[in-house]
């Protein structure tokens, strides 16, 4: 349920309304909008009849029933408004949501040595991009292949982001690593396969990182928005979603089949941040520029994109990664319809 | 196999190259590409030597193996080089194709009244369409379900085309219907449920009119184009691969997956021209704008967008139709991303 | 809607309230069951108030809306009891339905030759096989793979009808070819590929024989219901439902996914027979056995599997067809089954 | 790779090539199977030469390259024989695997109070079942769905254990729940949810207990026996792999589909022992009979179905859950088939 306050209630008629209803056995959250305060309340609501919160406080405007299962997670419970993410990067904080402009993550898909992870980003900072992406621990269908470097590979990170300014962003896959990945990483990521690995959740929830939160290979909406909502009920308020291809029954040409469509169906129902990985979303390096320019017209708010100074000797995901140099092009292509649609950073990219 | 003629290959001797192919068994095509004159082969040439080709002719520049098992379809066919589909419209010929301006194509899911499609073709030429969508034959799951108005939907259609000098496009089910459809469409189209129909794939091949061959709804890309080099096999040429959205496990907010991944897909590897339907890729009109520009963004080369008069009220497919008014809106939104694109008609829509 | 007539209701009662709902401007469809009658109604019933229907006659004992779109098909709509469909064979009538023994289909994809479709139809008539199966117009992914031998074929079928006594199913692909296919076959089959191909249901449904039905790939049981819908609402009440493997995401080690929970899942929607294709739904011959034991075991009406004198040559779908010799076990196999859930033909098959 | 030795091998002789070939950096296990020893070696053996493994010693037959990416999952690394999974349990030892009778699990999804647990142990001991399942910890998709017990739950199993003599069957979710886990359960279970949860996989195979590896929602099977051998190479040989539906584009009838032909794809591929799980795999307690029934035809080595004592006070899964009534029904209903099939155990279920 939400408790719509009227424009220009008093805080202190806000605070008491919060804490009578703490008192009924709910919990009541304070969402500020830009015109209005919302109160939501979570908890057992099902016979709770709206008129009686109603009596609670002439300053009271409406009290809805939030519908969707997500509660939290719904653009019901913050009255329509979205919400938005603000990570604190070396380079100063960097807001994710749908009333900023789009926000590049770019990277390797692991972190293989100093060099390269420095190198790359140093590169992709100079394209445009906001955050480096790269594996520490990598979630791999063999356990023979390369499981990344692990506590060695967090350390690089902790380099590349003081040698760029960069902000991290680097998957956590095991609880146990948490303290560690938050360390360094200014965004936690819980990766397609934890997608509903429910412990994972709650612990990234009870951290103070953002989370970004991968859809799972065959996950529903529904069950993509109730994995955020485990996230929020436990406390931590700064989600966002990344879409990165889901399952289907044609892999002869792409890896996965990139669902842009995710885009305006999760802003009508959700209040978080839009992600979208075209690189893991195809599977090849060829089709990811049309697939980022696809993304940002369709209206996500972030962009994810795998670059690797050398994809052909790449430990992981080669055949996705693009070099630096179409990196650089293809951040003058996506700038263009950026742009169009009144999404790109100002001043422009210092390339351009 | 394609055999590909040096620039400059006097026409005799292509034409000679063709006549001594055809003595082999082989049926050659010419293609006439921009700057040179490819021969595509189709029979059988799994056993032939690309060397005793060569020997036919000093102006063969190469002999090369179409390794795709679509042939006729395959981008290679055409040594790389895109084709278009030329459309005669009564406003004069409109050309679909990846070196063309975007062609809109608008109207209602079924034809239902002459007011409604007179009206409807006026209103979206007026907002830049092209041609004029309208079903007077309508697969429906229910026999109980509005089944079209057959044959005098097709005098309806025949009408609005004359009243608005759109080009117009509809469906054929059954071969039957098709000589009929054929005097009042300008292109025919293979709807979703009939991509592998090829009986009726045959025959549209072997008629004149350009035909729409939409992708069947779970059909891989290769599945697809197969389906696409039945009717060129027949003899016809133009042909447009339209996507609509395929089956997938998550029903519940989309009626369909569009999938603009086969946008770069396609491109890699088909000379066809694309176009892409995000009302019945999405099911709801609400999505239809965000996947508009999408598609657009991602390269396609035509849209097909539902308009109804009175969408609460139509007859099959109300939900995932735009008004008028909607469409009017769209439009300028979606030149904006045409014109950052450079695939925008000149000179601008007369509404913007 | 049914009407539900009391045990012992007089004849000429029923006919007078069939004659009566007629006038109403329903269509009735006297449905006559082991212990009592049903009279179906078709048509514009939303409106109707069950109480106004029970009024006509006091032999009426309930009447009952179908809740399912499909009205006909809807084990409702017989009141509970599955129906039966009786095929004259040359050998005297096969009944295919719940309450009779297992029906075996069997025979090579395509007819190829005399010699192989009468020896093969005589081998699998040996081992316990009521009908044989045979393809004389093949849909094919590619324009280039053997499409049948059409008309010819199917005087071969003809003469494996005669020289082995048993009944006919073979595929329609095209209305045109129906008379000719009617002619010869005992069961016209409609494919996957066709399965919503309204205009080949109206017309299977307009014509005397029983109906095979497959599954289209990605069709839902309740599209599946409404095809076979389009047939008994087109007038033919002769229709076998036949699973024949869905798309799946995995195709790596299966043609298809073989859905045999369909068989509890139909049973309980429909009162029609159920058979099942472990062929088709698999792809591989060695994976034919398991599947068609766990096929009767679900409780399925009938089997459909591949045989062919010697897959490694066969013109199609060689992999998945099993040897005479093969099948020979198999019944072996199947009969063990078969005979403990009480399903096996009496007396038993020859061979055992 | 593997090294098949000659029968009648001294011990002697194979430990030494053992120890030979652990110096040459490769990680040798012996596995004994009825009539051979062979030596499974896995490592970098992507550039020996299997004639220089030959070499070794006079008493090798046979050196055989692994060609599927799971090399300790697969058949051949056994060299074709089938394993079997021994479970101690308070009544003895039972065993699990393709020459051994079929292994009935049940009971019901959440362990909700010990009256509950004890009661339906017991009955389901009384009909047949060796293993008594019971969720302690459960993945549920809402944060607000009743989560399991946890930990007080795991001493009520112990209890049931203690009263029934059944083997414990219950799921970890997280890997710091494990060590209490073990205390109590015979068989520890992995969820289709963590089935990619790479983390957790290597925990469950390094501790002593047997595991049952559920197939993920989508895992294709290579993904799911990639999943085995993590658990296989952390050093736990005994892994069950349990099919328990599949997603899908039809969910309306089944929640899941349930892939029976898992099980001769299995049996191909991999020598571990396979059960079927019909409870989750439709979703609906009407179906399961009819499933298991299928199940066993097919060949699965164990059966996994959900019992509660009433089905409609469940706190989760209730619709899926048998009474225990309907439990003995079907355990006579499945010994009709499973003696059919010679895999029943002797003597019967005491019931029968």
């Amino acid at each position: 349920m939400i408790v719509v306050m009227k424009v220009g209630s008093p805080e202190a008629e806000i605070n008491r309304v919060s804490e009578e209803l703490h008192t009924w056995g709910l919990t009541p959250e304070k969402i500020v909008g830009k015109h209005k305060v919302v109160i939501g309340l979570v908890g057992e609501t099902a016979d709770l009849d709206p008129l009686q919160i109603q009596e609670v406080s002439p300053w009271i405007e409406q009290v809805l029933r939030v519908e969707q299962p997500y509660k939290r997670a719904s653009r019901q419970y913050r009255h329509g408004e979205a919400s938005e993410v603000v990570v604190n990067t070396p380079d100063g904080p960097v807001t994710i949501g749908e009333n900023h402009p789009l926000v590049v993550v770019a990277g390797p898909c692991s972190v293989e040595n100093e060099e390269m992870i420095v190198e790359t980003a140093q590169r992709v900072k100079a394209a445009g991009a906001k955050f480096l992406r790269g594996g520490a621990y990598k979630p791999r269908t063999s356990p023979y292949a390369f499981q990344g470097h692990g506590e060695s590979a967090l350390e690089l990170l902790a380099a590349a982001r003081e040698a760029s300014g960069l902000g991290i962003i680097t998957e956590v896959m095991d609880s146990a690593d948490l303290d560690k990945i938050v360390e360094v990483a200014d965004v936690v990521q819980v990766g397609a396969r934890n997608m509903q690995n429910f412990s994972l959740l709650k612990k990234v929830g009870a951290q103070p990182k953002p989370v970004l939160l991968k859809r799972g290979m065959s996950a529903t909406i529904e069950e993509w928005l109730m994995a955020a909502e485990y996230i929020l009920a436990a406390g931590n308020p700064n989600v966002i979603l990344c879409e990165r291809g889901i399952r289907n029954f044609d892999r002869q040409y792409t890896r996965n089949t990139l669902d842009i469509s995710v885009v305006p169906v999760l802003r009508n129902l959700t209040h978080l941040p839009i992600m979208i990985d075209p690189s893991h979303g195809t599977g090849w390096a060829a089709y990811v520029p049309s697939m980022s320019m696809a993304a940002i017209a369709a209206g996500c708010d972030s962009l994810m994109i795998e670059v690797h100074p050398n994809p052909k000797k790449a430990l992981s995901d080669g055949p996705q990664s693009l070099t630096p140099e179409a990196f650089d092009q293809l951040m003058q292509e996506l700038a263009v319809i950026g742009k169009a649609v009144g999404r790109w950073p100002q001043p422009a990219v210092a390339l351009a």
